[in-house]
């Protein structure tokens, strides 16, 4: 990089591959590191190595632990009958927030996406399946995102799981929360019609 | 964090002290660095480190590098009778990048801002002034951010310097290359018009 010093322009380029950071933000975050005191860049540097040492895929439900299996798929008080299918790790804060789903999880790692490159094979599908024939199962959750990829992933999911003869469901889509009909794009609003319910 | 594991929230957190990066960006580096091999997450952390620890400030111009004087004034070809000066270390990069400018450099570290609690005390202005009047300095180019903070830091310094017989100017701020006067603020048409030249 032109001007930089050696060890700056490393830093600068380090920090460019990761994932929406551009040669400016990367600028920006470099400076910041520097300005940081020593102990700062050490503790920075030491969380890198110590999360990428430490975590581990649960061997149940693939979320990211520290310990195998992971604290959710150990608890004896969550319901071990329904498993919710999400794509991410990150997916699992989103539900686990709201601190009313009893059940346990399946990350599935991603979505089916032929244009990037993913198959069901690439997928903890097939895991899932084993789950759902060992144990006794009653309900799977398909929480998969509501975009192309996540719908087509849920679908192809539930035609795997139909002979298994387990409950399988989708997660409602609709209008959210605090939204307004007026910007609900029309698949949004099919999805809240198709999805009425009695009051 | 709400389910994370440990060392994983404790990476969140990390990131999440850096400038611009919020809660959602910090999961998404950090769920980026835990998909890098091994070898890659070692590599940045070691990039932190050794930035960190070699990076030192130029003690004529203040600016980063690695050996005091930097590469700049310690080049014999520059024309160290021009200063330029700069509010941060990455406005020396937008200069070089014209391939233009002969002269050497000097970083202030920022500008003055009250409100943030920046007086000149804390910028490298005695030293700016220790350089002017120690060597035989013709020209000082005020090359500090045409905004409030930098315009007023220009003006402090100019003021310093008149008693000291050397050439000040200020890089002319106007319309960009580019742009168009229909989105020029009132200020900037106002500098454009000011600045005006014969052709």
């Amino acid at each position: 990089m032109l001007g930089y010093p050696k060890s700056l322009g490393k830093l600068i380029d380090h920090l460019k591959r990761m994932p929406g950071i551009g040669q400016k933000t990367a600028q920006r975050l470099a400076f910041h590191i520097l300005n940081l005191e020593p102990k700062g860049a050490q503790d920075l540097a030491q969380a890198i190595l110590e999360a990428r040492q430490k975590l581990i895929y649960c061997s149940v439900c693939f979320n990211l632990t520290e310990h195998d299996p992971c604290f959710i798929c150990a608890d004896p008080k969550r319901n071990q009958q329904t498993i919710c299918v999400i794509e991410e790790p990150k997916d699992f804060i989103t539900i686990e927030k709201i601190g009313e789903y009893q059940g346990v999880y399946h990350i599935l790692g991603g979505s089916i996406s032929p244009l990037e490159g993913r198959t069901p094979d690439d997928l903890k599908i097939k895991e899932l399946v084993r789950r759902v024939t060992s144990s006794g199962i009653a309900e799977v959750i398909l929480a998969t995102n509501p975009n192309v990829e996540g719908e087509a992933t849920a679908l192809y999911i539930a035609k795997i799981l139909k002979p298994l003869a387990v409950k399988v469901t989708r997660i409602a889509r609709g209008i959210p929360v605090g939204g307004d009909l007026e910007f609900a794009d029309e698949i949004t609003m099919l999805r809240a019609l198709e999805g009425r319910q009695e009051i």
